[in-house]
């Protein structure tokens, strides 16, 4: 595998509104589009900074795939995405390699997106989302 | 303030070399340079991914900038930088919207580079730092 652009930098939140706001505010930054995804349970806002994402994530029930991060670590950095030419191969290369993809096989991201994640290295303590470029 | 573009996603390690070993194998990413900061009491590796940079941060002595944080959070993403265009101006009127820049000018980072950080805000948990633009 070879890495060669970071797709998105992704913040988790409380509150996507004020997030937003105070965004709007202090940075001037204001989200090209919102996405509710039902089945991870977020609504995520997606700035684009010169062709990298900033993605601002809520959760939208108590049960979302953000939901025990936001009450163990409150808002903040959560993962980083990367764009990858080949996301199956990518993920089925890892696991020899030491890295821990959640799943071998891609799933669907946000806007329809192809996107694996990675289980965080020990010495990285970094989620790792992988997004097959277009 | 008008952001435009993340200039550099910023992990903290332990170990550096071994974190790099990590990003090679797995990702085959590697460092454009490595740069000592001695006042901070930083080593960091500098990864170019299509001109936005993935800093990896290591301390270099027990009382380094990152050693409070890394023995409270163990490795991870550790701060976001966004290149300005005025960085002076920005930091000044930073505090009328609620921002708080660590100062209000100024200061020398890595590779010479005019940078200030900004204390994460409670809605985001971010720690900021911005970049003046070349």
């Amino acid at each position: 595998m070879q890495l060669t652009r970071i797709d998105q930098v992704a913040v988790v939140v409380e509150d996507l509104d004020a997030a937003l706001e105070t965004l709007a505010r202090q940075y001037g930054l204001a989200p090209a589009y919102r996405e509710v995804l039902e089945d991870p349970g977020i609504e995520e806002a997606m700035i684009d900074l010169a062709g990298v994402w900033l993605q601002v994530i809520a959760p939208t029930r108590d049960d979302s795939v953000v939901s025990d991060w936001l009450r163990a670590h409150g808002p903040g950095l959560h993962h980083l995405g990367f764009g990858v030419d080949d996301l199956g191969a990518a993920l089925r290369e890892l696991p020899a390699n030491g890295g821990r993809p959640r799943s071998l096989t891609p799933m669907t991201g946000g806007s329809g997106h192809q996107v694996g994640f990675v289980e965080p290295d020990p010495l990285l303590g970094v989620l790792v989302e992988l997004v097959q470029n277009g």
